[in-house]
């Protein structure tokens, strides 16, 4: 199967296990509407095919197998409940008191559908909700819940203050500033690396992974997360709205801080290009059992949206 | 010990324990200090103390002794997961969007000191710290686990889209209604009993309480939780500033369906003291050992902040 094939089977799978679990939730209707808009609005589902792709890669490292398909479905709610955290933090990000954008995944962004306060709710509620989901779904054998609560305590972590909320905030406080190489750095570790990179360390830990194993992913997450902050900056200068699904531009707009704005266009197009062959790198160990993260990676570089 | 200084003992034990969990957490300057700002405006500790006391009944009626206080230290920090929660919940509620006050526990609102962006990423930071702050203090013993597990599933059921965030979007889509009974139902039961009685669940599921006493504290923190609000809402027609340590008057001013409204003052009174009663029926089957309990429900009825 080509890699495009795999990973939309992949997002289909994610997509269906989202639904399955907004399903007979009790929840104020309009509330539950604005979260259903926000996590049904497509998406490329980054965080959580990463995730199911680490569990699978550690299964067949750990066990020479890929994993049954009730193995996939035990783990596919800490994939929905990763989507559920990206979506409630783009909700937030895009509020007028943030960056006030109008666009998302190529629809009116929720605040501007269904008003600020029930677009901050939806974004709590979705907040609150992974955790929730996470609860619901615990392996039945108690042996396997010391595994699966550091996988929830890693995704945690990455979510919290010590990772995205204060990447964002940081974000926020920013000002055009070329000089701040370090504040870069630390806005992209925080707000975007974090989350990817503890999607990947909970799929290995489900999976009962070495450290080694975790270290590598780690390590791939991170050039990762960067490759796709910068093609991320290139495309809001490039790249359009029909194909964006949001405005772009508006990182000018709001005087941030960007690779192409500190490095040039392309001399951050080569940083992408040298982090993507640094998070392949990573995965040198594993060989044809990592093909699909390598070609993932690889896929970043032709990104358009 | 009077049950004054025995509620205030509780809160200082609470206090403490949130400063501990906040020390050395990394985290944005900005936004730590927005979250401690908030965290350590004082307040009730209404919850927190709810949950300590019923983890106090449990222990007293299932092994016939006050817990050590190295027990009552491992289960304090879902004390102060369950404030974090709570203080999440009105800094989001004072928002511009939402009911947009100015003041709350006697100190400017989170938003007014730090700006609404902050302030939003402060409410996402303590909810998310919440769960943070219960999966870093896991008990040691496996077999201790499903029952702590079960108790944080029913604090995040209470916190999320079926409780609490479903009673604030419903609180705030109303407009003066008084025939809106249902509605006035719906919004006290999701928005202010569901944390209330989750706090109290949870702390007799951690200490292996039985259904009945499940069954009784629930009916204990419903009935609790009315007569709370009730007398909310009596404050906020009746209170002053310095008293209240909010504004009051902006249920009127926002539109909101209240008690006093619908039924008037004396009414009002009458059914808090009604509620109040309730609630003490339910310890009856606890005798002396519901004491501080007791004393905490008729407390309700002299409150005036």
């Amino acid at each position: 199967m080509s890699f495009q094939v795999t990973y939309r089977k992949k997002v289909e799978y994610i997509n269906q296990g989202l639904s399955i679990l907004l399903e007979q939730r009790p929840c104020y209707p309009t509330l539950l509407n604005a979260i259903k808009y926000s996590i049904q609005a497509g998406g490329k589902r980054l965080r959580p095919v990463l995730f199911l792709s680490a569990f699978e890669l550690a299964s067949q490292v750990c066990s020479q197998r890929a994993p049954m398909p009730g193995e996939l479905d035990q783990v596919r709610p800490m994939a929905c409940a990763i989507e559920m955290i990206h979506t409630y933090s783009l909700i937030h990000d895009d509020l007028p008191a943030m960056d006030d954008d109008d666009y998302r995944r190529g629809k009116p962004t929720n605040h501007k559908v269904f008003g600020e306060a029930t677009a901050i709710l939806a974004g709590d509620g979705l907040l609150n909700l992974a955790y929730e989901v996470m609860l619901e779904n615990l392996p039945a054998v108690v042996e396997k819940l010391p595994d699966y609560l550091r996988a929830m305590s890693v995704i945690a972590g990455a979510a919290g203050i010590s990772g995205m909320i204060s990447g964002q905030c940081a974000d926020m406080e920013i000002q055009s500033n070329n000089s701040c190489e370090d504040r870069l750095t630390y806005i992209h570790a925080h707000k975007t690396e974090a989350l990817i990179t503890s999607a990947l360390k909970a799929g290995v830990m489900l999976r009962g992974g070495s450290m080694d194993m975790l270290n590598a992913v780690s390590g791939y997450g991170k050039a990762l997360g960067l490759a796709f902050q910068i093609t991320d900056d290139i495309l809001d200068l490039t790249g359009d709205l029909a194909q964006l699904g949001k405005d772009p531009g508006s990182d000018k707009k709001m005087g941030k801080l960007t690779y192409p704005a500190k490095y040039g266009l392309s001399e951050s197009k080569r940083m992408a290009q040298r982090y993507i062959e640094q998070a392949i790198h990573f995965l040198k160990p594993f060989g044809r059992n990592a093909e699909f993260l390598v070609s993932l990676a690889n896929s970043i570089l032709d990104r358009n949206q």
